[in-house]
């Protein structure tokens, strides 16, 4: 730390205001260029995969009940040059309680830049990509898991149509555990995700019931996206028109419908199961 | 409906504030033997799983609304069978905001009879079991998602180790979608529940990292037991000792943890699909 922190003490204060339009509004968001991250992992991940912090607020009675081994410094272990030149603000317990969710967190919240999303920005990671495609999740939860699951895959990239929800809201990154950060993700309508990948020549297996053959009968060892809709409404009918194969899981209970997290684990991990026994 | 329905509009009521313990209170549930159970599809699924009704709750105002085609009566088109000498509550619009959680439901609300779990009533539907254990998950959702997961993937039965919910807890109800009605479930202390293994001699894989084999490189089609432990804590040593061996899904991100259920989902279908392909 070269420099010293700026001391807020009132939840009034029109920074800490705006901070919490920042968390609450994807508008505020959208508007600013930037989000909110809450916590030292989260931090960690975000600055690993390049996001430029703007500005940092830390809460010294928090942070100093951290223990030293977690702890250089008031921002928590932060790289220097994840924090140098970058404004830091000491808040008191009362302004940490407004602006931070959980209370398990380290004391410290980020105010972050936003990254572009769109699916020119997008460099796949292999020459035979294996892609998770989720259209229309709405739900911050299930977006979170989608995105430990895509993390967890290795999947070359995770893309969301027709979004619903803003990728930077805070119950995604924290359902996420920061997978929204660890991941290479793109959105885009659902025609712009279809005209993408069949341009890049990946092959689309949609999750969906109708004249649908089990999703273990597919190769997916070539270039594939798999395709998840939501529980409530399933994928439209783009995608079953754009599909090589409709893929389902098959039931064999009564409620014929699980999460929509675990179907994509599921069929993303078959696809895993086959690339890894292929010889190449 | 042969009987006229009991009408109550007041909130303080003594059974409404009875209905709100079984609810709220897990003691009270266990007190008197009795769980909750909100809306039609729910209520269908436990009665189709012999679950025995002893209370009725409907709101007309609600149920009137709801299409014809649903309805028979004012119990919402619930067989003659299920209701008949069953006391009948009809409630008023602020009585039932009260009782129900959800908006969505279809105006009805049932008392029912809780069933034995435990191990020695537990009876396996095939010779050749599957089975998946999970030990002391305490989230209501994450339970939940894990018992649609059973259901979808037809198990033979699943078994809770070390509880830390009980398991009529509504938001497990709701989060299952009737889940825990269409499933064979026992719960028992994990000693106990290895020892049943043991006894019906199926092999058990435990979900551990260390010392750990790919969940692949594994042979389900015998009888198997898949178990899976808390995010947080993982299985205790118990477990790694009664396994035949440890298994791991694989990960290739920078997270190294999954949700729980859609871990479990994993494991649990390449169980189901090396039972598919193998010759019987």
């Amino acid at each position: 730390m070269k420099h010293e922190p700026i001391l807020v003490s009132s939840t009034s204060n029109g920074l800490i205001k705006q901070l919490v339009q920042w968390q609450e509004k994807s508008r505020a968001r959208k508007k600013d260029g930037v989000f909110v991250i809450e916590g030292l992992r989260e931090i960690h991940r975000a600055l690993d995969a390049g996001y430029q912090g703007s500005m940092y607020f830390y809460c010294p009675e928090i942070t100093n009940n951290v223990s030293a081994s977690q702890m250089e410094g008031p921002l928590a272990g932060l790289p220097e040059q994840a924090t140098q030149g970058i404004k830091t603000y000491s808040v008191s317990l009362n302004v940490y309680k407004k602006i931070a969710y959980r209370d398990s967190t380290e004391g410290i919240v980020g105010v972050f830049k936003t990254k572009d999303h769109s699916l020119e920005q997008l460099k796949l990671k292999t020459k035979n990509p294996l892609i998770l495609v989720a259209e229309a999740p709405e739900k911050p939860g299930n977006i979170g898991a989608l995105l430990r699951t895509a993390d967890a895959a290795g999947v070359d990239a995770f893309l969301l149509a027709n979004p619903k929800t803003d990728l930077y809201n805070p119950n995604i990154i924290r359902s996420s555990v920061g997978g929204v950060f660890t991941t290479n993700i793109a959105t885009g309508s659902t025609e712009q995700i279809i005209d993408y990948l069949k341009t890049q020549n990946i092959v689309i297996y949609s999750a969906i019931l109708q004249e649908a053959i089990p999703y273990t009968d597919v190769d997916y060892t070539k270039p594939s996206a798999i395709v998840v809709g939501t529980e409530a409404d399933g994928l439209s009918e783009t995608w079953r028109l754009a599909s090589k194969a409709k893929v389902k899981i098959p039931m064999h209970g009564t409620i014929d419908s699980m999460n929509v997290s675990v179907s994509a684990g599921i069929l993303i991990y078959e696809a895993v199961r086959q690339r890894m026994a292929a010889p190449n």
